[in-house]
């Protein structure tokens, strides 16, 4: 018999640090699910939300339980709820949209035309909803749900959710400018980009540049399969079009997102690219006819869709794209973030309430 | 038998007015085409060409004839070309990049990578080199000529190499998000406006939005089939934004390119939208992830390429896409800039040294 | 207060004529919808059912309600819709998959993973479970329900829930071969055909060239927009070729699928063509190197999805789109078949229940 | 200086065994380029050309100098040419277009409109026109003639240009097909088939399920990183079908094209598949609604075009595409046939009359 209480993750408010609360264990509605929570990512996006926010410059607030990036095992199912078992390994898309909408019937719920029709308008679990951080986790609906493929721990698998998934919606998008003999430059080579590095080498056959000002960063960058790595510096631009066939990037990710990095995604693109800007980091590129090559297109992305989840967490159960983690126990949850928030962990945070099912 | 010399409109220096004299008729090298010149656009690029520039800010400079959107008839051939005829009605594609680089191969001159390679770099016929405000125009190369189809008169032709093929270009790669139901946006009814308007409608099934501050433009565009028109104002992002389905534009034209323009464009596009920037009006849009919906992708486009032209040709000699204009014989070129630059041309001024081909 | 019975069109068992018999009127469960119908269209494959099938073909069978292609107005919602209201005027997509598998998590329902998930698999209303041939039509979830747009009549909306959406389907995969000048042919031009060609001209810029051995369907096929018409004969394939710019067809769409006009179709086009069989004629085509030019795609479609459907609904409430229908009261509905078998309707036989909504 | 005659191997006639032979060196003319032969590979359909054929099957016949996979380095070029040095390594486009269609300016000279226009229509180097088995090769124009990457060796390049080249182009055309999860099937691992493997895992994270019932084969498949092969049996469509997600693959390769290898090959696809014939073994496949699934794409494809060759090579001089060779002096081009007719060749059969350049 499940328990009646769990422990959580809350943010009781806004500007405080999140604190372990006993709370209940909630019941999944028609379609919904409950997740026994196996892995749930700590992201610097959550460090954003303890830090910056107020009540009424987003939709929603809180107190809710923290965690967006979440994997466990199937516990209990909703009425209606087909095929889906007990027991059985998952992965959380993290964006949940109205599902009404031509988009969310297309399945892109990041790009929801509805939001105002949403629990948490632009958010869902770990962001205004409760999230993962817990020993169960409610999902709404069974669509946000994702059968983990061939052995996939959601340790493993959760911080894929969001570190990898974003990014890989990000390639995904590009992959017909490429082909093989194309460059592709990943800026920014941390919890996102890393992953990107292995995303491009894994599904297209361009030249990968990573640039980083840290060595441990280019380090990383290599061994994840960068063919040329880049400090920034004053030759930086020269540097990194010099690199594959000197024309210029067919393909630039900014996982950085400011004014300087952006200014160096335009400064080594090519004319008919793509500068696709990830990280959030409130930088501003002036777009006119004299700052980026001709018919380079300029855009942000955010998050990923179910779809491109499956194919993501297809790559990793094949051994093609890992994130680099470190597990800590639910009772220590509240202390991950001050460690982020001192740079102290390597690689990607990962709250384990659950090593396994328990049923 | 033909004449040795001919008159040509020609730039004489920078900052200067262009003035008619009497120059060598030039001949054909291994295969060129010497066209006879049966119309030349007069456009407003022509006139920052005489105003804005001096040496070094370009790399090539007068003296040289104007006139870059030109069609004619096939007046001599070099040695070696083949699938032409004396006599044969054609249009000029006015981009001539290298012809010998890996997008210049593919038709992509307009982005040809080696454009130090040829006599003027990122110009050409009426750009640094002689244009079509002459009785005969040299193409240096048979694959920039592109055969008039079904009874186009040149004078007609003409301006749809340049004020047809620019907006043609940007509608052409946003096809795939111009479904029926989706809403296109053309900000600027002008000279390229009107035309963007005709080719939405003639290729696709969006909604199409015309903005424009001048009453006659709105009337121009509903004839050229816009389905709403928006005079720019206060409100003017919520009454473009009301058109269609209510969601914001899939495709924004920007064919003006001030900051006002920009900004407009960003306020009424939509998630995952083309917002593509054809005016080179100086202006800047500040991008970033607060300024632009989600993965809408801002871009410059420049002109098009051969194949555009042929589709382009296409359509209007099927009565589907017809350029406003206004002829003038080739003795009143020297005029008809100082008309253009007083507002006085309704729509293209075009010039026309042979009414029909003379052997 | 709904009465508790109505009147259906039932087929009771298979080679047997469809009767009228009153039915219990069916509640909505969770996330369903019952519609009012106000449009039930009769469609030629309704005769396959009646004089075809028997006991094991199919993985399903009687006794049903026939009418797969629907249209009415939102009667009653079950528990859990959202963003849709009763009275409102909508159109049923007919294809009904699982609804959780990858595909039809895409919208692509169509082409299912899984449909012995399904209650009719590879069926839905009209095939297997009660269709629109009645008072009111239960619809089992609200994702397969499109709100009509501007005005357009359940009576006229029906048949172009099937007749327009299984062409536009197939025009729309076709549309980056459909630029303007290239050459598309619809082989066919009956109830599915002259939808073809409707939507050709209003979504592409491509020449249209229809073909029919039948005046009648030549002659309807040229007030849709075909730019030529052909009949077909010993010259058919140098006819066809002919059209346009004489190098073949980019696009042919074969709505008969016969052993003929496969053969037709194959002839007329190019290399790096579209081939589509759209009617279910029974035809083969031997494909192989020399039957078939260089690269040409053959395939089948089968009917269209929802995000296709409400593309659709747009046309036709903007005029670009407009089936021939002749309207039957629901007490004439088991002499409609007759009608047809005998070839006496003008365009697509509608049965409509109800004229209006009937709270 | 270089010599005025050069040694060739001759093909003399229809059901002839070429013949080396001693022939004039030729002289390029304009825009044409002289190649020292570095490599020149001995393909099956050689073999076909010599047994095959006779007077008036085909377009152009002997005599011809055989050989039209090619490379070797620049050794004199024609007037006009530019952007080539003497003693650059280069590869040879194969398919020779007339260079002035529609198509062959945007580089698919493969499909070429005119091919009337050109010398051997239909053919070229090795094929109707003198190839690679000679000391020189006469490349009539510069863009058939690409630079080769990264220290690539001219007889390591050779086969890459049709071995390599057409199942690339096979692969390229259906990238958005193959993404993480995907399956694609290649029936078939001989010259083509084993470099079909390495393109999937070089440039797409698909599955590959490779089927050969030679067991060398599969043991070449896997050593080119085929994810599961399968001997082709009573079985062969239920164990392929059950590699990777088990619903049947996105894209099936058939390199042989008989008619048990296109019933496999429809047998083992998909629902909105690409099914690509690449072998022109002389099968047919009846194509229909029960034969093949919904709208799954049946088409041939054709060798391939130079900017796919850019990309071939780029791999190659990468380390990711490698074709297994034995080499061969040119004295012994003769024989080299006879051990190819009979099986002795382990790999591709390269002729190799230079081992590196000689001015």
């Amino acid at each position: 018999m499940s328990p009646s209480t769990m422990t959580a993750l809350r943010l009781e408010s806004w500007h405080s640090t999140p604190v372990l609360r006993e709370v209940p264990v909630p019941t999944p509605g028609p379609g919904g699910v409950l997740v026994q929570v196996g892995g749930a990512g700590a992201c610097h996006s959550d460090l954003h939300l303890m830090d910056e926010f107020s009540d009424g410059l987003l939709p929603w607030g809180p107190p809710f339980t923290l965690g967006h990036e979440n994997a466990g095992w199937v516990h209990a199912l909703g009425d209606g709820v087909t095929g889906l078992e007990v027991g059985q390994p998952v992965a959380v898309v993290g964006a949940w949209g109205c599902g009404s909408c031509d988009r969310c019937r297309l399945g892109l719920e990041t790009y929801c035309d509805h939001p105002e029709r949403t629990a948490a308008p632009g958010g869902g679990g770990g962001l205004g909803l409760d999230g993962g951080m817990a020993d169960y986790l409610l999902v709404p609906s069974a669509r946000h749900v994702v059968p983990l493929p061939g052995g996939l721990h959601p340790a493993d698998a959760a911080p894929l959710t969001d570190a990898g998934l974003t990014p890989y919606h990000a390639v995904r998008r590009s992959l017909p400018k490429l082909l093989p003999g194309s460059v592709a430059v990943v800026i920014g080579v941390g919890g996102l980009g890393h992953l990107a590095v292995q995303v491009l080498k894994a599904i297209s056959g361009a030249v990968v540049v990573a640039v980083d000002s840290r060595e441990a960063s280019r380090d990383l960058a290599k061994r994840c399969g960068a063919d040329v790595v880049v400090a920034p510096g004053d030759d930086a631009v020269a540097e990194v079009r010099a690199a594959g066939h000197g024309l210029g990037a067919e393909v630039v990710l900014d996982m950085v997102g400011s004014d300087d990095t952006l200014a160096l995604a335009a400064g080594v693109s090519r004319q008919l690219s793509d500068i696709t800007v990830v990280g959030i980091g409130g930088g501003s590129l002036p777009f006119g006819f004299f700052t980026v090559p001709y018919e380079a297109s300029v855009q942000t992305t955010y998050w990923g869709n179910r779809t491109e989840l499956v194919e993501v967490l297809d790559l990793a159960a094949r051994g093609l794209l890992r994130a680099e983690t470190t597990r800590f126990p639910l009772a220590e949850a509240a202390g991950v973030y001050d460690r982020l928030r001192r740079g102290e962990v390597a690689g990607r945070a990962v709250v384990v309430p659950h090593e396994e099912h328990r049923p």
